[in-house]
């Protein structure tokens, strides 16, 4: 394909802009979230340790990047974006807690509950995901208040029993030997895919844009999550301890069903790699617009950490 | 005072009251809640097992009969009383966490993580908080998207680091020996009146009312909360366990700074008495139709569980 011949320098304006977006995300998020007050300031450091200082923002880039396409506001996406990384934030704070996956690290640093206690971490999850909400309600989600409140529709929905919390209870609840291809799919459109579908459909909806458009980006945005979760499994095996920054082999060490372990390490990245064509296509209507999320499948094929 | 007089009388046309919108709140609730199925099925089960078959629902109930106090639609108000509602039993699932207050009963049954274990419990919390929001944005809360995103954005600063969630941080962090009136009634205002208050504001902004109506309604709330706290407080040492239904005495046996170890129990009755007539003075513009909500003040003061 041509398209390969560009590639590394397609590849490198693509991390600098996503670097570029992480930043800007970094600056909103310290002046929206709250600020160490009072008697209950130790919430509020909490919260901004779990949010600060990491991450590489894939979803708010998400928002912002498909705003940005379709001629939405840039700021009014940044502000989604950064409702949409708190809830993504909260979501890691309780997963990591002792009940749940019992993880010591998180993007390199120690997890919330090891530096505030569990007690802190549950109440900074529920923090980040309350205020998730509130800020999508405010004005600077967007001026029109029909938007707002369908913002928060599509996220609750997303974020819920039957989107990101319910993948997380199939995730903790069924059998390693009870899962399938089939199952762990349904698990990760749910656990991971959802938020990666919204943040697709609150650009779109930030942007005013037509049912097409988010009939369209669903289909991107499906492949591109599906896709992601399967790099992740392909990391996992391929990757070493010091550039992924968490226990590696983990999932292999508890005999853990992953697209790896199904499909095998080619199988897998197969995979991934037709479903980077799915993405790619969803995408055609849009052209050179596009280039942005086109890149985004590139980065999230060959990512290594 | 007249009153004193038909008291009975009106206290149990009251109880009747409050008893027909608990149960119109339970069937609401039922519907309103994610149904088992799938492979997360026991999800959704947590989550109605901790929201339905208990409590006196007093929030819904704000919620409602200030509607009706101002002429709102009914089944909005059933609506968003149940999206409170839902938050509200998020929170005790949280609280009741090993992590937190570590309690075995709840509404006289075992607390969620006994029954479903403790991953389940922030699960199924975290889902009744999502789900808080996803119900106010529905068309179901209010015809008027403009009026979803404002409850929206009461609920979540209610209910956040600067309301609910800020006041249990404090409940859990600062040492009993630290805690003066002052500050437990900070503490009270936060974990427990802000959401009475939201209660009543919603109430109002179902019904389109002016501020002068929300500026009233704080009055009554802010003084509501309290009483409400306080005579908790009184309950927990004269209360036994066979009508309130969870370990009773239990804050005084940990040597706890409550409204009663600080003013003395007179001093907190009187106190709660006097709240209750800030709370019926703020209700005077409303006349007759305000007879339910002052009825609530009688029934706060004088509830025996």
């Amino acid at each position: 394909m041509d398209e390969t011949l560009d590639k590394p320098v397609a590849a490198s304006g693509f991390r600098s802009g996503l670097a570029s977006v992480a930043a800007d995300v970094e600056t909103a998020l310290d002046r929206l979230l709250p600020r160490p007050t009072g008697h209950h300031a130790v919430l509020a450091e909490a919260m901004r340790y779990a949010a600060l200082g990491g991450g590489k923002r894939l979803r708010p880039f998400l928002v912002i990047e498909t705003a940005r396409m379709l001629g939405g506001d840039a700021d009014n996406a940044l502000t989604v974006g950064c409702a949409l990384e708190c809830l993504h934030v909260y979501s890691l704070v309780h997963d990591d807690l002792p009940c749940m996956d019992d993880d010591d690290l998180r993007r390199g640093k120690p997890t919330v509950h090891k530096v505030y206690g569990d007690a802190m971490a549950v109440l900074a999850g529920d923090g980040l995901l309350t205020h998730a909400f509130e800020l999508l309600a405010t004005d600077a989600a967007h001026p029109d208040p029909a938007v707002r409140a369908r913002l928060v529709l599509e996220l609750a929905r997303a974020g819920g029993a039957s989107g990101m919390i319910g993948g997380q209870v199939v995730d903790i609840t069924v059998a390693e030997a009870a899962r399938d291809t089939a199952l762990i799919t349904q698990l990760q459109a749910m656990k991971t895919g959802a938020l990666i579908r919204f943040a697709m459909k609150a650009g779109a909806l930030i942007a005013d844009a037509q049912p097409q458009d988010i009939a369209a980006l669903d289909r991107y945005a499906d492949a591109l999550g599906l896709a992601f979760q399967i790099q992740d499994d392909v990391l996992d095996v391929e990757g070493d301890m010091e550039t992924v920054g968490k226990a590696v082999g983990k999932d292999a060490d508890l005999g853990k069903a992953t697209f790896v372990s199904l499909l095998g390490l080619d199988g897998a990245k197969d995979k991934a790699r037709s479903l980077g064509e799915t993405a790619r296509a969803a995408l055609a209507p849009y052209g050179e617009k596009a280039q942005t999320l086109l890149g985004t499948v590139d980065f999230v094929l060959e990512r290594r950490h």
